[in-house]
This record gives C-alpha cells, structure tokens and sequence, in this order.
C-alpha cells in the first residue's frame, strides 16, 4: 500500500497531524492533549502525545510539541519577528534546564546549498559560538555566555555519512548537556511555509522531512535532551493536488453522484495514484519568496537561541546580535 | 475571467503552447508550422509562428522556436551532456551570423539567490567573457576569440530598475552585433525540468517566465538580433493540479456522469477556480535536485557559447573552458 | 620612473595622501585644507583640496574628503557600529542634499566573488531598495520612502564592460538627483582597515583602489552629484615593506652610516625598487577576519544609507532594516 | 625569544623549510633525504624526514613530503592542469594502498567562508561521494565505485570545536582505510601560491597553516594512514618583509658597514622585531587572483582523487567528473 501511504498528506507538523486524525468532526484523538494560547501577534499550540495510542493515530512520537503560528511573518515586519522571537525564547526557558557551565550543541541540518533545506545550517552560521573562547574570556564576560558548539554536517547524499555517525561522536567528545536541533519542515498547508516554528523535545529524524528515515537523534540515542525546532518550507506537490481533490470532493459530496462513490477517503487515494504521475511524489512546492523567509526565520531562531544560551543576551534585543 | 485564464496551464515553451493549441486531435495550428528531426541523445523541433493567427493562437510572437529535448539529462551523464551540446552549438551556428570582428554581449537573466532563477546569471559567471582583453591580447590569439562581454543585471525587485533600462543602455555603448539573453523558463509538464532547452529569435520578454511582463528585449527594442535560450526551472503549482484533473477528467469521462458534467475544458477551469485557494497561483513547483540541474543546465550553455562565439574553442571540448 | 612612482605608497584616503605630503615636519599643504572634529567613539577629519595645486600635491581631485575614524570598529560592537552609523547619517545629510521626491542610485562597486573586493556589491544587497515601488505602494507609506534604485555592475574582468559604460546607460533613463558609488579601497596602514570610512564628494575612478584607472563616475561625466563611499580592505604589500624600510631607517638615522646614504626619501625608493621582487607589487595585504569586518561595515553603511534615503528609517536603528 | 621566532620566516611546506635549513651554502640536512625528478609540466620532490634529527632541524614530523612545483599553473590552462592531476594521481597512488572494498574519508578543513581558507571545503564540494549509495548502485557500476566519504567540519572559530574531536568520532563509526585531508597552507615565497602542491603522509595540524596548532589528525591518533594534500594560498605578510630585508642585507653585505653590523640571521631577526608593528604578525599576503587560483586547484584535486579512488574514473579525463 505504498502508494497509497504515499499519498497520505506529509507533515512534518504535530499539529496539522493531529488536525487531520480529528478530522471535520474534530473530535478528540486518544491519548493526544492539546492546548492552546493566543499572543498578541502568535497562537501557540501545545500537542502533547501521552501514550503510543496517540503515537499511533497522529503518527508522531510520544513527547512535547509547541508549534507558535504567527501568519504575519510573511510580512517581513522586523518588530513583529523580535515580538515571535520573545515568544520563542519563552517557550524555549521552559524546556532547556541548564546550568551556567553546561555545554549546548546546536546542530543545523540539511543542505546549505539549497534553499529550502538551508535553514539549518543558515541558523548555526548566525550563532553566537563561544565554547572554545571559555578558556581566554574574562570571568566577567564569560559569565553571561554559556559554552554553545555549533555544527552543520551536511546532508548523506554530498557527505556520504549519516548525520547520526557525525553527531553521537561530537556529542561522546564534548559532553553537551543539550542539542539543539534545527532542521527545515514540510507542512500540510502552503500557508505555514515561513510562519510557523514547531518546537518538540522528541528530537528529530534526519532528513524525515523530505521523506527518508535515518538514525535518530533524540535523548535515547544521544543520551542527553534533544530539542528540535523546525520551520516548514515546502509542501509536498502531492499535497497541493489532493487538497483540491478534497475540496471538490466536500463541496459536491451530496450533490454529484460521482463523489458519492469517492466518498470514502481510502477511495479517494485510490483515485489520486491512479490520476497522479509518478514524477510528482518526488516534488515539492514552495514559495518564490523562500530565500528571503528562510533568512528572516534563521535570523529569528538564532537570535532567540542566543538570548536563550547566553545570560547576557536579552530577549530584547535579540535580532541586534546575530552574524 | 481572470481566475480562468490563470488556470490556463502557464508554459514560456511554445512547443508546448503549440501542443496545447493542438489539443488531443493534434490538428494543424493556422499559422504555426513545426518540424521534428531526432538525434542520438536529443529531439529538435522547430516551431514556426509565421503570422499574427499562429502567435494568437498559441500565445508567442511571430518568430522562430528551436527546442531541444533530452531526457536523459536528468541522469547527469558528461558525455551525454556534451553530445547536447553539440546539438545546443549546431543550432545556435544556424542562427547568430557573426562577422570575426563582432561583439556580442550575453544578459544573464534572473536573480543569483534564488536557485531556480539563478540559470541566467550562472551561466554568465562561466562565460569565457573577452572584450576587455581584445587591446591586450596578441593578433594570433585574439583571432580565435571574438569579444563577448556578459551581465547579471539583477532582478527588478532588488534593484529597483528593469532590465531592459539597464541593457539599452550598455547595448548604445559597446554595439554588440547581437545580444543572447540566457533565462530560467516555467513549463506546463516538470519532466521538461533540466531536460529542455529553448532557442528563441524573438528575444526576451524580462520576467514573463514568473508572471509579469515587462519591457521586451528584442530585435525592434535594441536594434540587434535578440537570441533568447531558455531552460525550464519550474511549473506552476495550479498546472500540476490541472493535470491531475485532466487525467482523471479522461480516464472516467464516458463512464462516470459526474465527469460528462465537465468534459469541457471551461468547465473543468471553472471547477478548479472553485477550489484552488488563491495561494497556489503563487506556488512554484521544482524538484529537490533542482540546484545540481541548474548547475549542469549552466555548464552546458556555458559551454557551447564560447563553442559558438570564440572559434578557437571547438564543440569537442565544450565543457573543458568554462569557469 | 614607473618603478618609483610605483613604490610611492599608494593610498585611496585623501587623508593619508596629505598625511604623506605634510611630511613628519607636518607643515601645512598648499591647496589643502584640514579640520578634525572628535565625537565620542569616532574622528572625523575634513580634508578640502580647492586648487590645482593641492590637487597636484596629494594627488586626489578637488573636492571634499571626509574621513570617519573608528578604531573600535575592530572589535565588532553592535552598539559601537550603531554609534559610527549615526556620525556617517550626520556626515551624508550634509553632503546631500535630496528632495522628497527624488531617485536616487546607488553602485557596488567591485566584485561579489572576492571578498576584500566585495563591500560594494555586499552593500547594494542589504539596501532598502523601493524605486519600483512607488506605483504600488499607499501613499502614506511610500511618503517615507525616497525612490532608491541599486545596482552591482561587477568588474571589468568578469564582464567586459567598463563600469561606466553600464551606469551612464542607467543614469540617462532613471535620472537620478545623486548617484552614490560605494567600493572597497587600499590604504596605507593596515590598522585603518574595517575602521575607516571615507566620504568624498568627487566621485569614483572605478578600479582605482587596486590599481587601474577607468572612466570617472563624477559630475562632470554623469551630470549629477557622485557620493563616494569607501573602506579601506586591503593594503598593498609594498607598503608594508616599505614602512618597515621607514621605520628602520628613522630610528638609525643618525647612528648608522648606511642609512645617512640612504637618508633622501627617493635613494630608499630606489633600495626597495632593487630588492623587491616584482611579483609583490601584485600583492595585496588583508587581516584574516576580513569578512567579518567588510560584512560588519556593508551592515553600517547599507543601514546608514537606508535611514539617510527613507525618512521613515531613523538613525536609531539604523542596523535594524538592513537584508 | 617568541618575536623572534615569529619572524623566523613561516612555511608549510617541508621542501621551503629544507631549502631555508640548507642555507645558501646548500648543505646537506641531517636526516633529510631529498630527491628531484623533472617532469614536462611539473618538478617532484620528495623530502625524506628520516630522524629526531631532520625533524629538529626543518621542523616538521618525520615522514614523507612530496611537492608538485608547476609554475605554469597560475596562467590557467586547462591542458596544463590535466598534465599536473596526472602527476598528482600517481603520486597518490603510490603512497595510498587501497583494496576493493575499502571505504576512503576525505576531510575538507577550512572555512568556506574566507577565499584563501576554503581551498579544502571546495575539494569535499567537487568530489563524487559513493558511500552512501554501495547498497543501491548495481554491482557492474559499484565495481568502479570505492566507497568515498567527505566533510567539511568547519573551523573552531565558528563551531566551538575541534576539528580532530569530529573527525575522530567519524572515523570510529565509518571505520575508513585511510583519510585524506585538503587544507590551504601558507607558504615562504609568493610564486608558490596556487602553483605547488604538497602531499604528506605525516598527516595535519588544523590550523597549522595559520599559525595555531591543534590536535593532530595523523595515523598515530587516528589509528589509519592520514594523507594531507595542501596548496599554499597566503605567505605571512613579515615573510615579505623579511625578504625584502635579506635581499638588502645580501646585496650590501660585503661593502655597506650597516649591513656588517647586521650579517647574522639572529641579528637580522631582532632588527625587523623591533621595526615591524605588531599588526603585521596578523597580516596574510595573497594575491588578487585568489578565488580563480583557489578554484582551479580544488577542481584538480577533487579531480585526481576521482581518478584515485574509482578504479571507473580515469587519470584521462580527471577534470571531466567533478561538480
């Protein structure tokens, strides 16, 4: 069934995967807890999955997810992303316990030659990196900087490696209390492309939002929380096509007898990989304006990260102090 | 009827326009004549539009339209890629009728940052670019090369001027005998992505390939024959669900009542416009391996222009003297 | 006497070159005047040169010199690069001298690809750039907005064109009220590098910081005022030879017989024009975190240059808006 | 005696650090073995450390050193470059003994981001990675195909690590026959700066080239044969000082009573100590060609290595198959 999975809508969002098990009736998904906040310029959500019930029907693992929307990114505001930036270094004290001598690990996956992939190693190039200054900065100064390491590995088709064969030997080595995981998501909606940042303490699959599974980095493998934050920047085209085939299915459902027959969802699929060139599974969609969005979010999370890490960067001026 | 001609598939290939025009009859278009010849690794079709019914009707001026297709360009094969070449270079020889002491001037159109837009620039970044050294360089040398001068002049939204402001201008000051202007193309079908190139002695519409239109670079506004060699980079997100439609519209068109209601194209527009949500007309879609394709795609323009412009370079080494 | 003039250290810094000319006796220069003004984390020196005699004498054209001097900028302060950024707003509000509705144009000046010659290009890139926005935008908004257009012609090496021969063309069909040329320069003392900005209101000899002289962009040749803005990036190696020459010889001076022969500034020339090898004439000097320190200063100078153009921008965060 | 040994002139390379050991009396060094063979295009020479001795005296590990001189690379001939990979592969192919199976890693080291630096990440940037695709390539194909791995791990300045504590956990886990280093390295005399090639099976200092030392990559701590192939890019700006001074210092020593004074290196050494500013210690030479220099030598090496490591690529066409 393959193909029919295929064709499942990808999302690398908890919450659009939990949106979808609800389904129009929005009922309640067993053993998934939501919540949910409104900010000023930001909704943030909370998914928590309590048991493998939930795994199972969202098809995310057990763990944490804050996913913040702020749908007025897309304006490219500098006020409104230092106001989201706020919201994400809240969100992030809540889930780093770190004392002052803790080593971080930032690790910026995917590929930085190409753009919708690059928001990763884009935001470990913006980072303050100040674990090799401990031993030459002065106590005064040192005590508002926290060690942060910061490495972006490549991707398995330039390296030849897995990510995981590079990180758990940097992590073995340095000994960080936590990694710090930043990779570029797919999303269900084209809308999310640049305005949403998910936040999850399940760490992360490599390369799992372009559709492979590799080795995992997450607390059982690494050995130390992992926390992933990710911003969607592509939506599968497959996406796009059954998203219409949804909307004509649910506006003419009780009118045309032909949609009476594709009632079923399982039907629809069928329908879908009959009608959809192979080529199309291997594509995806994003905006024309990606490079800029993924500049301004790896500009926001690098500056959040640094007033999170970093005692002597404040929140309130956390896009003064990014490279 | 803005939304339904929105949805008219959008292709800057007029191979594809003609198809299109031609519908599943594959009548005669009034007014476009083509010719096909197949080569060992490549077709070449030449499309003609010879009078102002053919340009109406498939939507491309008057002129003459050269493409070339290879599949198997997507395998990223050097010696493949140097047999097309040959084809790009054959081609190119029949149409530019260049003098020894002619200059020619190469516009890379589009922008560097963004990668499937950034064919134009790329390809004048490897360009064996000469004009500069003609008072340099020895009578013997100089004779192999002619003097070609190349400019990225950036897009309009960074730099605020259009294209065709900033190339009458160089055009009155170095006279160049022609100009061949090097653009990332939108076709209808994403197998042509990387695959296809277009020749085009009706120059340039600056942007067409995104959406807009703005000052034309051709023959009548520069005064010099105006050489347009394109590449598909993207389709447009509403063509990859129009043919999803289609094809389901066709496989079930006799026996499903449902599709009888929409057998005409109209109808199956207007039913699209329905239920596309206005953000995916602002979707492009492009495969992963975008950048290598780019890259390859620039190469072999690259390539075969110095193979064209400097007769001391030969087609059989034509990937050997780019940068 | 190529070789000497060649050993002669050569400078971009109208500042230097009547630093050179006044000699260590600091006598006054004929044709030159100086003035200094001491700010909090900044110098900034005016040098007026208003006679051919002064012009003959340090070499530059007539015109206004003013020099920013920022020892500090070294160290990367954010605060510190703000502080300069509002003395440059101050210095260009002077100088120019804009009307609301006036365009203006803005050159990079050197070439991307090269890092110590890229502060041009690096700066053209992070501009608010809005003069295709003008039609589009409410008129509220767009009254804080000055119509700015900005270009990156690249060198002479890539292209094949002067530089003038692609900004003429511009300036003629965009008519800009100023055109401000922004490139990268050499100076005599490497400390000044990241440190110093110069503004001069006597246009650009494009290419003359490393060596060649192309067409002016000035208001004799454009029509209009040219503002240039420079920073030194590289130092030419003679240079630093030659001031250890210097160095040596003042502090053996009376001492040491050999260097009472070699007491006349031109019989040193002459030692040094015998034992330096030729190929150290092509050779630049840069500090290892240059691109760091021409990345800083496109920050400040494209930030400056935003709140200088967009009323709306004001100098308080004048790094805020900046790509 | 830091000053002095900091003027004491730096090299990379162990064929410069013999020359300089030898003296201009040409002696032999204890302990060093040399030997010259000429080629049509290119000088190979091989510098045997053979004991503490040799060591001591050119200071550079015991091991083996081979230098590629082809001064004719700096003009850039594609033919020229073809002639020098087909040295470099043999030479390589001597000193690696691989089998069939085995895997190869290749370490890039540097900083992409500054020209001079980023000589390895480029090699890693153009080599054709296998690793990853052993289990999915037909075996007819794979035959040719040796598993090669590649990384750029970055510079400690912008990860906070060492470079030896990611290679060390990368080669625990890949478990490589041998790995090959890439890295810029600095030389004494300018001519050699994109025009020599040194390949060492004593491994790497990272940073080493630029004057920190660092944990070493070598067979020693890494427990597999580490080859380091490097290209010098930059000469230590007190290096050209410095040379100009023993020019001088040469040319008048038997008639200038000054230069009486100063006839021993030592005393040589003090006098430029104390005339030269402390800045320049800081300061690299390289020419204004660097990023093309720089450029042209990765394709060469990624290309070799193609040819070394894949029995399918060939030493005829080694420019043919890099990125």
């Amino acid at each position: 069934m393959q193909s029919l999975d295929h064709l499942n809508p990808f999302t690398d969002l908890a919450l659009e995967a939990t949106a979808a098990a609800r389904g129009d009736a929005k009922t309640e998904v067993p053993g998934v807890i939501m919540e949910e906040k409104k900010y000023e310029h930001a909704t943030v959500s909370w998914v928590r999955v309590v048991d493998p019930v939930g795994e199972q029907l969202i098809g995310k693992p057990m763990g944490n997810y804050i996913t913040i929307e702020a749908p007025q990114l897309r304006r490219r505001n500098r006020e409104l992303q230092e106001q989201v930036g706020k919201v994400l270094v809240e969100q992030l004290d809540q889930l780093l316990d770190l004392k002052e001598n803790d080593t971080v690990l930032v690790v910026g996956l995917g590929n930085w030659n190409a753009t919708p992939d690059a928001l990763g190693p884009r935001v470990t190039g913006k980072l303050l990196v100040t674990r090799h200054l401990r031993d030459y900065v002065p106590a005064d100064v040192a005590g508002g900087l926290r060690a942060v390491a910061a490495i972006a590995p490549g991707v398995l088709g330039t390296t030849g490696i897995e990510t995981a064969e590079v990180i758990h030997g940097i992590v073995e080595r340095i000994k960080p209390a936590a990694v710090i995981c930043i990779d570029a998501l797919a999303a269900r909606s084209v809308e999310r492309i640049g305005t949403t940042i998910q936040i999850a303490d399940t760490g992360i699959q490599p390369g799992g939002g372009i559709g492979n599974r590799r080795q995992a980095l997450n607390k059982e493998t690494l050995g130390v929380p992992v926390i992933a934050i990710g911003v969607p920047t592509v939506v599968h085209a497959t996406t796009i096509v059954q998203d219409a085939f949804e909307a004509m299915a649910s506006s003419f459902a009780e009118t045309k007898p032909f949609f009476q027959l594709f009632r079923s969802p399982e039907s629809r699929r069928k329908l879908l990989s009959d009608v959809l060139s192979p080529t199309v599974g291997e594509l995806v969609v994003t905006p024309k304006e990606i490079d800029e969005l993924t500049e301004d979010l790896a500009k926001l999370i690098a500056g959040s990260l640094n007033a999170v890490l970093h005692t002597s960067v404040t929140a309130q001026d956390l896009l003064r102090y990014i490279n």
